[in-house]
């Protein structure tokens, strides 16, 4: 990778997320490409508008291309697709894989760092999970609502000085990064999260505080808790998680979020597509894998996927 | 009870179910007395029609009352109320009950019987289970879409001299109905179908050939009914259900049924309120009482309580 004031960066899925973690890293001062598809021509034109409480900002002469295969090398590929968008990824990706690239997943769910890894290899690979609330407006606007931290980590495991200076890159943007050893960990345990939240409020259309303010569905979060951990501890990770201090936590983040509505509620709503399988059905496949069967998730994911326009 | 000429039935709770069985008796020449709210002023002045693939047919100088107090005794009570209204079931049945009046619901799931055994004494107390797809109209009218079977018996258990001359009077009004010596059997096994389809196509807007068709759906229901099974095996009724030929014979009665919307399915798209503590809440009680727990159907249960207006 070269040196940080050099660094290309280029962004591959520009929804909320790369727009957003893109921008940031733009206003920092680095060489930012971005893949575009419905605001290639709003933010050619006219730039790119984040808003956010840490005050908006607007971005002018942003880089923005239609073809991957115009954008050249990049020194780091921040992905940002939708996971069921990753047909696609590896063609995508590929025109701007050099020498020393390195490719950092940002998607939701498992699965995505080995479509990368087999195509690319596993030594390139970086993953993150982002904890972010944004959303898109009208064509050239991004909202940043609220958080926006990452944990970033290798593919394979351990805390390399690429992730560091990786995470150096996003703090130094104003992006909270922390370089973590076990990604596979930190993944399974934002599936702790998003496998209860999401599913249950876009099945019911409940935002968090209502979901937790009933007792049966609060019971239903925590027992889906309770599965995601113990199919998480199942796979061998760095420190088996503790199920009670772990539900005890998440409920103690969740609650002061009040009417919150978890990103797959607002897909449902809006009527787009769901992740169902980077969140539901790789996890359920690990974890039958290794022996534990996710019962109420399982009955979750097929309620979501009965539900899905397909 | 009266001869079967000179039979004194009362109809307390006149929706479908209420309307229809009550027009089939009254069309057989028995004495039938209608309690109504909606239909009252309809029927009053134009008489009960009730469509049918088996013929249409119009009852005039239908016997309506606005209160049961002016009802008088009746030999048969016949109970349709919708389950979430049995708070008002005792006051609403006892200006009919006199000295030998038999008392029969054919409402929804569990725990009907107990209530009028608890205000009326166990010795009155039948049950059955109604197999009946029928809806109302306008204001005088019940469509009659198919089926109608009843399954009746002693809330005591065994088959009782009453309780066949009781399917004697629904047979010869054209209802086929059985006597059978296990009532709370028979409303388990109804519960088996009831339980998944009810509340999976209530939640997801499927129909029952659609919930099948869908492999993960599919495998829900399935796993649902063996749920309710060893519920009900555990409940000591004569003779333990075999699950696997329960479920069996369930998908290969349902399979015919093509694109069919459960009645909670209905309910639920038009706005009414589900009849969960009687289909749901009191088997999971019973459930867990005897040690099983039922994992899938509380979820069910607690995703179709969150959705419900309250």
């Amino acid at each position: 990778m070269a040196e940080r004031m050099k660094m290309r960066i280029a962004v591959v899925g520009a929804g909320a997320l790369g727009l957003y973690y893109g921008a940031m890293l733009r206003r920092s001062g680095l060489d930012v490409k971005f893949l575009l598809r419905r605001d290639y021509r709003a933010i050619s034109s006219g730039g790119l508008n984040v808003t956010s409480p840490a005050g908006d900002f607007h971005l002018d002469g942003v880089s923005c291309f239609h073809d991957s295969a115009a954008m050249g090398e990049a020194d780091l590929v921040l992905i940002g697709l939708k996971t069921f968008d990753n047909n696609r990824m590896v063609e995508l990706v590929r025109p701007l894989v050099g020498e020393k690239t390195a490719l950092l997943t940002l998607q939701n769910g498992l699965g995505n760092e080995e479509i990368l890894a087999a195509a690319f290899g596993a030594g390139r690979v970086m993953g993150g999970v982002a904890f972010l609330c944004a959303n898109r407006g009208e064509p050239g606007t991004v909202h940043h609502l609220g958080q926006g931290a990452i944990r970033l980590g290798e593919f394979g495991g351990g805390v390399s000085d690429r992730a560091q200076a990786v995470a150096g890159i996003f703090n130094a943007a104003g992006v909270p990064c922390e370089a973590v050893a076990d990604l596979m960990k930190a993944r399974w345990e934002k599936l702790g999260w998003n496998i209860p939240f999401n599913g249950l409020s876009a099945l019911t259309g409940l935002t968090t505080d209502r979901l937790l303010a009933h007792p049966p569905t609060r019971r239903q979060v925590t027992e889906i808790m309770g599965e995601v951990i113990r199919a998480a501890n199942a796979q061998g990770h760095s420190g088996p998680v503790d199920p009670a201090s772990f539900i005890t936590r998440m409920l103690e983040l969740t609650e002061p979020m009040g009417d919150y509505r978890p990103s797959m509620m607002i897909d449902r709503l809006e009527g787009r597509r769901l992740e169902l399988e980077a969140i539901y059905g790789i996890p359920l496949r690990m974890g039958s894998e290794k022996g534990v069967e996710m019962t109420r998730t399982r009955m979750l994911h097929a309620l979501l996927e009965a539900g899905e326009k397909l």
